[in-house]
C-alpha cells in the first residue's frame, strides 16, 4: 500500500514542464491542505523533471492564495542550468490563477572540508521516552506526523496566557514511519505549529505567506536517517502588525543538520 | 549629488512589467556587482510597479549565473495581487539569458498585538566608539559601507587557522550615510561578509546562491531610523560539501529587529 506522502506527491507528466496533482485529504489542513505538502509536491516536479541537476540546496514557496481541494497544476521549468548548479521556477496553478510560486536552487555537491557550526540542543530526551503529542482536535495533516515534544507542544488549553517564547524542542517523523528523502524533508519543514499560538497561548487566523527551506544534506545522508525520529527545534524572533517569522532546524538522530528553514506568516487577532 | 546607491538603483520602464537598468562601479564586487544591489534593484522593481500594494514582507534571490557589468533588464510581474498581499516574480536578464530569479511578498500591514522574541546583542560598544573596518584591498562595494566590528571582522591576516565559529556582531550603514528604505536594507542584507572566511580564516571562491529577506519593519520604522548605524549579528550553522549557509539579524538604534535574512553560499576549497 502506498504511503499516504507518495500519494500525495503523485504527478501526472502533461508537456515539458508540466505536471497534473491533486490535493490529498490525509493531509487535509483546517481550510485546504497542508502547506508543508504542498511545498513537498512543488519540490517533487523539479525532482522528477527529466532535466534534472543534482539534489535540491534551497527552496522558496510563497503562499499567493488558498489552495483548493482537487485537482491543480505544476509548472516546473529549469530557467537556467550551469556546470553543477540549476536554477527552478515553479507555480501550482488552479483555474486560471497562481495559487503558489516558487523557486528553487540544485546542485551537483562534492566532498569538500566540511563542519558544523550550530549543535543539536543538549540534554534532549530520547523520542520513546516522550508520549506522542495529542491528535484531539488537530486536522487530518496532524495525524500523518508522530510528533513529541520535550518542550513548546501545542498549548492545552489554550487559555490566553501570553508566554515570555515560543521555542519547541521535538522529535518528529512521518507517521505511518517513511524513509526520509528530500520531499518528505520539506513538507516536515512546514510542521511546526504556528509560534503565534504558543506565545498567545490562542487560536486566530494564520497563514504561511513565504517558507524557505535550505537542505544541508545530501540524497545520501537522508537516506541513512531512514523512518526514524527527526531532532527540531523551532523558534520566533519577532511578531509585528500582522506577521511574524518563525525559524526551525531539523537534526539527524546523530546530530547532523539536515534542513534549516524560515518563515513569514500572515496573523490575525 | 545623487546618492551611489541611488544611481545602482535607477531603473528606465520599458514595458509594463519591464525595467532597464545597469550596474554600478560604486558596487562592484571582485567579479561583476555585489549582489545586495543586485538584490535591492530587483526589490525596486516592484517597489516602483504602478500596480504596487504596500510594502514588502519577504524577498527571495536566487543568483542563477554572474552578472555581467553593464546592462541589464527586469521583468517584475505581481502575479496574484489579494485584498492585503501581493505576490511577485522578479527575473534579471543579460543578454539571452536569466541572470537572477527572484519572487516577492507585499502586503498593507495593520496595526496588531507586537511583541519581541529574539533580542539584540547585550553590551554592544555604541559605533562611534568602534574603528571603521579597515577598506584596504576590498572590492568597492565595502567602501559603500561603514562597518564596524565588535566581533567576527574580516580576518587579518588571512592566516588559515580555522576558528571554531563565524559570528560577527557590527554597525553598519550606507556610506556616504542615507535614509533607510526598503531596498537599502535588502542591499544591507547581503553585506555580511561570507562566513567560511572568517570560521577559516582563508579566502576561497564563493558564491552566494539564494538569499532570502524578511522584512519584520514597515516604512515608518525604516524612516525614524534615518541615517544612523544599524545593529547586525551574523552567523553560520553548517559548511558542508561545497555549500554553507549564513544568518542575520538587522535592529535598531532602538533595538527593534528590522530585518532578518538568511543564505546558502556556494564554496571551493
Amino acid at each position: 500500500m502506498q504511503h499516504p506522502l507518495d500519494q500525495a506527491l503523485a504527478l501526472t507528466p502533461l508537456a515539458e514542464h508540466r505536471f497534473a496533482g491533486q490535493t490529498s485529504p490525509a493531509y487535509a489542513n483546517m481550510v485546504g491542505p497542508f502547506g508543508g505538502t504542498t511545498c513537498a509536491v512543488l519540490l517533487q516536479a523539479a525532482l522528477l523533471h527529466p532535466q534534472r541537476l543534482g539534489d535540491p540546496i534551497a527552496l522558496t514557496v510563497n503562499f499567493a492564495s488558498p489552495v483548493a481541494d482537487g485537482a491543480f497544476e505544476i509548472e516546473a521549468r529549469p530557467v537556467r542550468t550551469n556546470r553543477s548548479t540549476q536554477h527552478w521556477v515553479i507555480q501550482l496553478l488552479q483555474g486560471d490563477g497562481v495559487a503558489a510560486t516558487a523557486t528553487a536552487v540544485f546542485a551537483q555537491r562534492r566532498p569538500t572540508w566540511s563542519a558544523a557550526e550550530a549543535r543539536p540542543p543538549k540534554g534532549m530526551p530520547p523520542a520513546d521516552s516522550l508520549p506522542r503529542a495529542s491528535l484531539k482536535g488537530r486536522p487530518p495533516w496532524v495525524h500523518q506526523f508522530d510528533m513529541r515534544f520535550a518542550e513548546g507542544g501545542m498549548p492545552d488549553p489554550f487559555d490566553g496566557q501570553e508566554q515570555p517564547h515560543a521555542r519547541s524542542r521535538l522529535w518528529v517523523r512521518d507517521e505511518p514511519p517513511r524513509p526520509l528523502d528530500f520531499a518528505a524533508l520539506a513538507s516536515l519543514c512546514d510542521s511546526f505549529f504556528p509560534r503565534v499560538y504558543l506565545r498567545r497561548r490562542k487560536v486566530a487566523p494564520i497563514g504561511t505567506v513565504s517558507l524557505t527551506t535550505y537542505f544541508h544534506a545530501d540524497a545520501a545522508q537522508l537516506a541513512a536517517q531512514g523512518e526514524r525520529h527527526l531532532l527540531a527545534t523551532a523558534r520566533a524572533l519577532a511578531y509585528r502588525n500582522g506577521y511574524f517569522d518563525q525559524t526551525a532546524e531539523v537534526w539527524s538522530q546523530q546530530g547532523e543538520l539536515l534542513a534549516s528553514t524560515h518563515q513569514m506568516v500572515y496573523f490575525r487577532e
